[in-house]
């Protein structure tokens, strides 16, 4: 019996990535694809000592079924520490706890696009987003990024040429796969067309506090007066990705319904990691840890710069993060680095295609994204090396 | 700036035991109205083991992020133990990891259903699922539930009757909420019936292994030499709900797409619960664990049985379970145990109606589900005659 799939679902394929993924899994191939936090930075003697604890002295709350909006001392513990770090969260504003911050992304569009409404994103953006955006048949619309974020004048265009816009999605801080960042002008005047347009923005931040210099631009969601913003935060990039931990802040109206679409889909959010965050956040400083992340991911971003300085032809672009994991090449025209990533794999580097983070992802990209949050400095180096010389035969 | 929801979510609610579950949470209450396994059961101790030598010893596995389709030992483990205990999974099927069984059968949908297409319940039936395929904006037809299952003449008519019909859903083991078993007889017709009309069947299992005498019928899935049985399992009533933990054994092809679609939807489950079910397999003896469980609930429902027959008016029906959690009771024409569940929570008890698993879950029900899994013996016999002295005002 074949099967025949549902719309949404049926032209709907695996990240590219995963092929890429393959490859990465030789020793000897270098991959600079990945976008994984640094493993040396999980707290995990700490939380190995919650976990044991938890599960010997509260096994009711540990296992049994919880509530679907996530366990009361996170909830509250995750507001006021928003509160406190981002200014996010008014009277009108409810916040709920999902499982990663994938999951706030996909619940929101389920609640929101019907098939055939337009979703507006920056080109290129993250391709879990846009995947799930897709997975209910919304129709994309890329508005491109420059270095200090989504070409605005464009954006305006884009709401005038489409109908049924329902929402602008944006990485404003130290974008995947860009690595730029939003000026606070710009995040000003996006809100600002957002409410004129009655748009609602995804503000998706899982970066936010992965600043190299210590520096914050403001959120839009702490612009949110009208409660227009749903903010999309994740525990994946200053805790761990494993607990699959995130939750979202937006009007209380529409954490409602995110509510009874989470309880659809998995009930609740598995209690041990809500336990293990609570519990950390409790008895430990996430700030402190923040702060190594901080230290540990500039050191590595300014390694693979001076690399790339050193490296690359000198015409190759790229974007010099100001925190974040992500730095974005582009190899200029002509150049397809789909194509090219099989002569990297040759020279056993790796690294993701710009197609990928593009509405339309059959068209060549001369662009791509490349990682150094888990590396060595002497594998960072070396793989920017073995790809200087790729990238040496194409542009000579 | 009001909130326009998606047309599949626009009538959404959550569901109405949480209204219920508001009461119970009175100590002074005692609710018939749960689901959750005993807590008592929980191996919390030797979890606590576990998660502290995890965490320790293996920070990337526990805290990285892992692949979508599951740990790779945990799924191993899970098809052995299919083969074993169900005869299920043949070389065209797969089986993927999902956060709890709820998961399934949302994925499921999701790459299943359109809008408007037919999807074929028990009646009554698991209101977590019938939530889900309505999230999805499934058309709902009703069949009704006798003491060996599902009347299959109906279901020739309904599948007759209607479009575009999708797949079968079904409890056949231990029903939520009737706690009845469908026979092996019906078992195989229904099968012959899909097959014949080309409908999938959605086989969700959580109760199956919870057998009171040890007896037990022969999975769907496992006379399913074609394919087209999705079999749904979980952990949440042999081990422990709170872990979120479930799987999903289907044709290959099929399994392949639901890993996109969970790729998007929380990238995949939690690490921890996922090493803590695999290591407590190989640490322990499961089998163990759910006898001990098969006694306790033996036990305890034996007890709720005795009680309603002797406080019960000798005309109120009611179903006996032969493993399993719920009993179902139906007080006969004219009741409307919705409007009666004020009086119960008057007298200090609670259950859910029997509109609540209904596919028009506006027209009133004569029946309730009890549940007898969380209690002591004297708060089961207490409450069973609350609810006595509810029903003899009715019935007299």
């Amino acid at each position: 019996m074949s099967i025949e799939f549902s719309n949404r679902m049926a032209s709907m394929r695996g990240s590219a990535i995963r092929e890429i993924f393959k490859y990465a899994a030789d020793p000897n191939v270098i991959s600079l694809a990945g976008g994984n936090p640094a493993p040396e930075l999980f707290p995990n003697e700490e939380l190995a000592g919650i976990a044991e604890e938890l599960l010997r002295e509260s096994p009711i709350l540990s296992l049994q079924y919880g509530i679907t909006e996530g366990y009361g001392e996170l909830r509250d513990m995750v507001k006021a520490r928003m509160k406190t770090v981002e200014s996010i969260g008014n009277a009108e504003d409810e916040l709920i706890i999902v499982s990663g911050g994938q999951q706030g992304i996909e619940l929101t569009t389920k609640c929101l696009v019907n098939e055939g409404d337009t979703v507006i994103v920056e080109e290129p953006s993250f391709i879990g987003a846009t995947n799930a955006f897709r997975s209910y048949g919304a129709h994309l619309v890329g508005v491109p990024v420059n270095n200090d974020g989504m070409d605005l004048d464009r954006l305006e265009e884009v709401i005038a040429e489409n109908k049924n816009v329902r929402f602008i999605y944006t990485i404003p801080t130290f974008q995947n796969p860009m690595g730029v960042t939003m000026s606070v002008e710009k995040r000003r005047r996006l809100y600002e067309i957002a409410l004129k347009n009655h748009i609602f923005i995804l503000e998706d931040n899982p970066y936010g506090e992965l600043t190299f210099d210590g520096k914050k631009t403001p959120t839009i969601k702490s612009m949110d007066t009208e409660n227009i913003v749903i903010y999309s935060g994740s525990f994946s990039k200053i805790l761990a990705p494993g607990l699959r931990l995130g939750f979202l802040c937006a009007k209380k109206e529409l954490i409602t319904k995110i509510v009874v679409a989470k309880q659809v889909s998995d009930v609740h959010t598995a209690m041990l990691p809500q336990l293990l965050a609570t519990e950390f956040m409790k008895r430990y400083d996430l700030d402190a840890l923040i702060a190594k992340m901080r230290a540990t991911y500039a050191h590595k971003c300014k390694t693979m710069l001076g690399a790339m300085d050193e490296y690359f032809p000198k015409d190759v672009a790229y974007t010099r993060p100001g925190g974040g994991l992500f730095i974005w090449c582009d190899l200029g025209h002509g150049v397809d680095t789909l194509l090219l990533s099989k002569e990297a794999i040759e020279k056993k580097v790796v690294y993701v295609p710009g197609n990928t983070f593009m509405v339309d992802m059959n068209a060549p990209s001369s662009a791509l994204r490349l990682n150094y949050s888990t590396m060595s400095d002497e594998r960072i180096v070396e793989g920017v090396k073995r790809l200087g010389d790729v990238f040496a035969n194409v542009k000579g």
